[in-house]
């Protein structure tokens, strides 16, 4: 029996589960407008109440992926291994990850995304970059992968547009907050992308999507089925976002922080974060036997230059100057620096990465509305990290800013940011749970 | 603080009380434009999941009604009293209810709708009668209620158009069934006539929009909370609606049952259900100090053909024919009459309102959508009530229709509608509740 639209909603708001073919049928119809916009509305707030169980979640993320372009990364020799992160406040991970993972044999196939409020996006700090061009063809970007390794664009709109749209329909629906949801917007994304496997990057805490670990495992955990019943190999880290990750907020100053990575700089966090990730999608790309295995090439793939060697070549494929990758001091960061210092003595116990975040994007490093730009060259950097032990007058934290009278909105934030107390904190642990 | 509108949808969608200038500005950010209909719908559904309280529903209440005109019957002297049912197979009610009470001394303003699926409407059974006009304006509307004491017209565009407008995407994103929203819809419009108080008759069962006891007393509570918090004089009467009302279902058919009521025929349960209404409003009005009084004036005024006189004058005023009013066989029912005959003896247990109502459209006498227009002299009589006893071959309705062919793919549909038994059923009183 073929039911309408209304009757399709009517069930999902019931609490009744959808057949495959029926979800199909919600989405292609929103796709070719049979389903109106509220209708699709409708049905998305019934989701957010309902839930969806994992064979539904499956047939959505297909019914996404099918509406637009797969790509066909055939050509490309080796198991294909993208990794997904869910956003957070300093998170560069990827522009050194992706580099330093294919230089070790992992072909890295990466369509990213822009940042929205206090999240920060890889695509508009790759652009700091002069001349670094995200808007590829699909057809340059398998050549990319394949020639070099890894290849770094945004989501083309050839690229589940129905995902697109149902985005936007959720973005001012007050409907995003719904796992299943999430889950299929990202595995759609990354599915098209012709990969065979998955890491995926769950922050958990202030500066997070998701507040809690309870939250942050529920999506997780849902990614991991959802991704394995669409027959990826998928393994998901729930990381910290208590406070940012790294030294660096902002556009310029993260691309040169994960920069310093490749080098074999950087902050230790950051530098974690990168070999934990880059470890798992070594063992799923099948170029280690395990972790420890990975860690070990992963490091002599920085110590050796191969990943700074990907860097290069990836910068120039993708048109920009790769003279920064040898010397990311070329990267323009904002002249003005203004010094926050801590007004008495103590232990840092907490770095608030969502206040830290708000901060970056009120001086223009981020957006608020999709259609803003930002200012590659401002920023914030978080000197003083959880569990640093200061002394009255020490440096906190450096605004980077065109003008002194623009970081005047935020020094009391930045400075509210960082908490100090008597005693050190309770250390957090970057990596709190693997999910496979 | 003023919160963004999708901020107010995530609020509800959190099972937040919203406050009445928030609930205004949904309202009127709607009808402005500022809220887009996938955001209205969204916000539908929240509300479906997590409801309104009384306070928020008085709210939506009076931003609906505020959203058009509100009539001013200030120029017509009484306490102005209508009813609203929320609708049934063969509810004829209004037709003889409104010049019923109107002869008693209170006057009726009562703005009336059309039928939609199974449940007929009041105002396509008074435009069988040949000229007669619901579409009049509201100067009009006023001046016939005070020279008659009663007028019956249709929503004009002025009344609670963010009714219309949320009633609309209601209907199409499967939000019709919530309470909350079902009592704002009623009390705005209904509200919007300047009445003083009003009387509601909640049908249950079959053939009403709630099935089930439980369902109808909650509707029926929550519209005499609200509308007594709105300042008027509410009481509800729960009505059994598992039979059909009367034996007419149709238009002209109905329409002739209810001037029948006026002459002092008619069927029983029809006349039982008018006087009960009737008493409420007679005393509501102020024109009998308690139910018995308010019953034996209002038999008073059918046997002594005020009632029939007003009702004279209401046709005249709204343009019809009103000989109709002398002799109802003036209205025209199709010629083809099937009679549908009991296959055995019995008693009849039940008579399917529902089944009776769908069958009724499908010859034509409803429509499925706003936009069908009806055929007024087609219909069904329902002979045998539940608890009749029946002999093989006698009839258990009558099908009116234009040609023969027309009544087949009902038949077996208006057979089955009848339930026999071997003992009677236990009787079903047609009052089943009063809620004050």
């Amino acid at each position: 029996m073929k039911r309408s639209l209304v009757e399709l909603i009517a069930r999902k708001r019931d609490g009744h589960k959808l057949s495959s073919d029926e979800i199909q049928q919600v989405i292609s119809s929103l796709l070719d407008g049979q389903l109106a916009d509220y209708q699709g509305a409708a049905f998305l707030m019934a989701v957010f109440f309902r839930g969806l169980d994992d064979e539904e979640t499956v047939a959505l993320t297909v019914a996404m992926l099918e509406s637009g372009q797969v790509l066909d990364l055939s050509s490309v020799r080796g198991v294909k291994v993208d990794k997904h992160s869910t956003g957070g406040v300093g998170d560069k991970v990827s522009i050194c990850l992706a580099p330093l993972v294919a230089a070790c044999g992992v072909p890295v196939p990466m369509v990213s995304g822009r940042g929205l409020g206090h999240s920060g996006g890889t695509l508009d700090k790759l652009e700091a970059i002069p001349g670094f061009r995200t808007d590829l063809d699909v057809s340059e970007f398998s050549r990319i992968v394949g020639e070099v390794g890894t290849c770094m664009i945004g989501q083309t709109k050839e690229i589940a547009p129905a995902d697109k749209r149902i985005y936007a329909l959720r973005d001012v629906t007050a409907t995003v907050e719904s796992i299943p949801l999430i889950v299929a917007s990202i595995l759609s994304k990354k599915l098209a992308e012709g990969i065979d496997a998955l890491v995926l990057d769950v922050k958990v805490g202030r500066g997070a999507f998701m507040k809690t670990a309870a939250q942050a495992r529920a999506l997780a955990e849902a990614l991991v089925r959802v991704g394995t019943r669409a027959g990826k190999k998928v393994v998901a880290l729930l990381t910290d976002m208590n406070a940012p990750l790294g030294v660096a907020v902002g556009n310029a100053n993260e691309t040169r922080e994960a920069l310093d990575i490749l080098h074999g700089k950087g902050p230790a966090d950051l530098r974690e974060c990168t070999l934990l990730l880059g470890a798992e999608m070594l063992v799923l790309g099948g170029r280690a036997a395990n972790a420890d295995e990975a860690r070990t090439r992963l490091e002599a793939a920085i110590a050796k230059g191969e990943a700074l060697a990907v860097m290069e070549k990836m910068v120039a494929a993708q048109h920009g100057d790769a003279r920064v990758v040898g010397d990311p001091s070329r990267l323009e960061v904002a002249k003005v620096d203004i010094a926050i210092a801590a007004d008495r003595d103590g232990f840092v116990t907490a770095v608030d990465a969502l206040e830290i975040g708000l901060s970056a994007v009120a001086i223009g490093a981020g957006r608020t509305r999709t259609d803003q730009a930002v200012d590659p060259a401002v920023g914030i950097s978080v000197h003083a990290k959880p569990g640093a032990r200061v002394r009255a007058g020490d440096t906190l934290a450096h605004i980077h800013v065109r003008t002194k009278e623009a970081a005047t909105p935020i020094v009391d934030r930045v400075r509210a940011a960082f908490v100090l107390g008597a005693a050190p904190p309770t250390p957090s642990p970057l990596l709190q749970a693997r999910i496979t």
